[in-house]
């Protein structure tokens, strides 16, 4: 029986799964820390595989989901901030020198999008667009149950598509993206900015509460953390609508930890995307949900890569 | 010899042109206005068809390159708003009803994208974004060499995109679009709002200048026509970005009347796209140019529907 290996690599941690053809419950599952024992992240990577690897050598191929910008077809991480060195790394060559198998590379938003697509909340659906929304936002695009990389890999990188023009500091260093004014990081910092102007709240002068803390907040009614969100979710939708006249999906599927907070993000991101579409042919029929897979998305998606190689 | 036929509709003119399977000049092709006579515009498409049939009826396919909404894959015209009558209009059934063979439809903007893959400028390229830039805005994506149709046959809608939020008002009744800020359209609006205020230029106060007039004047040096280019081609730009951010193109292809006005709308065109993109990964390789088949692309984009099928 050939085995499918997928691995999930974060700035954090990696993770490794050993699956059968047929069943998405993995036959064996590690994670480790990327960084540690003084040793980079691909001699870790490397001592993980070769622990986990069927005693009987039958393994079908080894599929990657990386952060970053990534070459697929070329197998090679062009840059992957989170992890140290890994600048114009060819992963694909490395590995398939090591362990002779094919190995295969994708974006972890994008493969997240494939894993949702083949195993999740976008199954039955050929038209598909996947926002993780959490500190970032990335997302994943299936057309005509087609995976879309674009010519060099760099589709689907809709966390930094103008949302406000000139608007706020996005982490990647441009103004005014997506990530900038609907991210965890950005419902963040407009709690953050009104504290220091003295808006009543049930948050102290001084704090720093998290998205996960603002929600909970919404939730027990403080009016500045549901104006918090409600302005996430006008800027999502507007940009949503825009994704929309490009890529007509049929799906809309959430996931990262923003998304979690449900219907205080999906509400207003719902009521500004009616508004701001030029048709009602756009969502008439548009399924909004979210994902299934959770942490999982990655790595399911890295076995729906293997799966179709 | 089976002989495919292309038919071309706008809101002025239904072109019609009959193929071998082996050539891109048509055996023959014929225009007439789109309405008069007191005939609908169906009919009078029937009857131009009528007249052109084959003697030998020896037909593969007609394949229709239409305006406005639609869905291809029902071969319904959904709305098309400068042909009366064409509301949730079944045009394939009617057609295949009429002359038993099979009927494509498409929009013309993504079918003049598939032209120009498969016949013009965007010849060897696997992933296209083409624009047409005249009164309006619109364009066709074709990825891993599929035309991007969506769910429902309403994707490429890359006019009515918001790029100046709450900005001038779009010919679709909504603010800030692509449409608004970058189209011939808007370029004329641009002088003539400006004129209005007194800015010296070559036009007279009260006239309505065309943006091609504008074209004209911007090389003989007249400073508020090429700021009015360099208005459209700075919005162009960075919405353009946003564009290579979702879809990651390897080339660009620029058709309709304002692309003609070249490096006028280009040089500031690519100016803003170098400042908005996130990474020179998207630029690198990405080649810029003008459409090729000219006022056939769409014609021929039904042929290459048509050879396809």
């Amino acid at each position: 029986m050939k085995r499918h290996i997928a691995v999930d690599v974060g700035g954090t941690q990696i993770r490794v799964a050993v699956f059968s053809e047929n069943s998405i419950d993995p036959l064996e599952q590690k994670k480790i820390m990327t960084q540690g024992e003084g040793k980079t992240p691909i001699e870790r990577l490397v001592g993980l595989l070769e622990e986990m690897w069927p005693a009987d050598g039958q393994v079908n191929s080894i599929a990657i989901a990386a952060p970053g910008y990534l070459e697929p077809k070329k197998g090679i991480v062009v840059s992957a901030p989170n992890i140290p060195g890994w600048i114009n790394l060819p992963i694909s060559e490395i590995l398939n020198k090591k362990f002779d198998v094919p190995v295969l590379l994708g974006n972890d938003a994008n493969l997240a999008a494939l894993g949702e697509w083949k195993f999740g909340a976008g199954r039955g659906h050929s038209n598909l667009l996947y926002m993780t929304i959490s500190t970032g936002i990335g997302g994943g695009i299936i057309l005509d149950d087609q995976l879309i990389n674009g010519a060099n890999g760099l589709a689907g990188e809709i966390g930094h598509v103008i949302s406000v023009p000139d608007g706020p500091m996005c982490n990647c260093g441009k103004r005014g993206h997506l990530e900038a004014v609907s991210s965890g990081t950005a419902i963040a910092r407009y709690v953050k900015e009104k504290l220091e102007t003295g808006t009543p709240t049930v948050f102290e002068a001084g704090s720093n509460p998290s998205a996960k803390e603002i929600a909970a907040a919404a939730r027990n009614g403080d009016k500045l953390s549901n104006e918090a969100f409600e302005s996430a979710g006008f800027f999502l939708g507007r940009t949503v609508a825009d994704f929309l006249h490009i890529l007509n999906p049929s799906i809309l599927i959430l996931g990262g930890g923003v998304s979690l907070s449900g219907d205080l993000i999906i509400n207003p991101m719902r009521a500004s995307l009616e508004k701001h579409i030029v048709s009602p042919e756009y969502t008439k029929n548009l399924t909004i949900v979210q994902a299934a897979l959770g942490d999982n998305a990655g790595l399911l998606g890295a076995l729906a890569l293997s799966l179709n190689y």
